[in-house]
């Protein structure tokens, strides 16, 4: 398959260079990375077995890249100012494009755009960090859930989903990408912006007796928000935050990527894990209280 | 009037200078300061003139101080384990004894100590810090509203409002000094820990759109806390709210006491200005959803 790569930062390098590992055509639109990677190639380092691909296609502009079937996008929600601007060259022909981008209203940026029907979204649960230029560190995990932005199991979801089995990535496609969105939201609302807030990681935020009190009812507040979009079907509170919080315990002094980019002063992804949420959330009037009073506080501290 | 002073902090340093000043006979229990002021005095500076008390009387021990008329107290209430100790050697014949310290359930320790009938308590807005030993420094106000913790406008009450108006401190007697605690906690909950959490000044907070929306927010929940004690006349949100946003907006830069303890590495009153009103609340069934959050995330970073 023909692929574009927009938003090669850890999470767009490491796909891509998988990709293209499996034998797939894969174009980087790359800037920071550009002279190490087209003159040294890229490099991936990962528990799975390190690997290093010599000769990989980057460009500066995505104008210069020809025809694709897919555009992966990577890209860190705080600049989606420039998703369409970047996208828009390589949406041609029956290409489509796929945002494991975090958060919501990602997608309808996209569809928005270049139409619904052309659109897919996908949630990674990755950990990665970019090295040197031409490097990227794979920590651990990398699965993907992805499905249509319109709803419904397509055949091109399940395609796609079996491109990344094939490339080693377990993939599974969704028939409600929205629900699997808001599952992924009552993680990531809670500990990315708590640990972003405190500079605490979330191992130190569950030995805390009133501050694991308070993860489990912001997960309580994006839950009753998710069920009242009306999902295929609702996420059952007491169930999924037992398993959240399980699988938490297991991640020993993880920080998650808001925290890392807090402490490294870069912009959060605020709009995507707690503005649209939080508007999603009072459009059916659901008032997410302690969301509210985390996203006021994060943004707050983005003045520094 | 013959006057101990436990907790000779900032708070206490100044108001017993103050009442020294103007004639009373006034014991300072000391600890940090001893040396400095029992062998060279006690200097004040204050923009409404500085002084210097050349012969202070200062302890180590209260057990050492003859018998006096009132006990002042001014300890942090984070050393509120010490308050009962500290206090019971000087509450001899008719001593009363009057807090002046943060927050709620101060006069309660002392009354289940020495009786009701003996406490007084009181709002003390005063800023000031402590200097070099020997110096205290009063950067401005220092207005005091006191009250008998068994609630009623007493004779006692009365007469300890004039002595400090005498000694030129403004001070008000209350018929209800719960309800002037409650009035007190609608500014010190939001604005001491949200500037504790955040980093952030009184003027930084109200001048982002969604951190004031909090801090009304949270007001708000405080005052609903309040008026669910039965109070002697209920606190009127929205009035109250907008005075009190106000008053902030003329306190240029100003940072609260909670958040110089945190930047100096100090413990924080937090079961005085969080706990108690938390557990008050919930005793009447209100929930301070923001309040509880606070105080969790506050409690956090005391771990640090």
């Amino acid at each position: 398959m023909n692929i574009a790569i927009v938003g090669a930062g850890a999470l767009g390098l490491y796909y891509g260079a998988i990709l293209q590992r499996a034998g797939n055509e894969v174009h980087f639109v790359l800037r920071r990375d550009y002279q190490a990677i087209t003159q040294k190639g890229l490099t991936v380092t990962s528990p799975n077995g390190d690997f290093h691909l010599a000769k990989v296609q980057g460009y500066r502009d995505p104008a210069e890249i020809d025809a694709v079937d897919l555009v992966l996008i990577g890209l860190k929600t705080f600049a989606n100012r420039r998703l369409v601007e970047l996208t828009t060259p390589l949406m041609q022909g029956n290409a489509c494009v796929l945002t494991l981008q975090n958060g919501l209203g990602n997608e309808e940026l996209l569809a928005e755009a270049f139409g619904a029907e052309r659109v897919l979204g996908g949630i990674a649960f990755l950990c990665s960090n970019r090295g040197e230029p031409g490097t990227v560190h794979h920590m651990g995990q990398g699965r993907i859930r992805l499905g249509e932005f319109g709803g419904g199991l397509s055949q091109r979801a399940t395609d796609l989903a079996a491109l990344f089995n094939q490339a080693g990535v377990p993939c599974e496609a969704v028939a409600d990408l929205r629900r699997a969105r808001w599952e992924k939201l009552v993680w990531n609302i809670p500990f990315n912006g708590l640990c972003a807030l405190t500079g605490k990681n979330v191992t130190e935020l569950l030995a805390h007796g009133p501050s694991r009190a308070q993860i489990v009812a912001i997960m309580g507040e994006v839950i009753a928000a998710g069920n009242a979009q009306g999902l295929s079907r609702p996420i059952v509170a007491e169930s999924f935050i037992e398993k959240m919080i399980r699988a938490t315990e297991t991640m020993d002094g993880y920080r998650p990527s808001m925290m890392i980019d807090r402490l490294e002063g870069r912009p959060l992804e605020l709009e995507a894990i707690y503005g649209v949420p939080l508007a999603r959330a009072a459009e059916h009037g659901m008032e997410m209280v302690r969301v509210g009073m985390l996203h006021a506080l994060l943004e707050l501290g983005e003045s520094d």
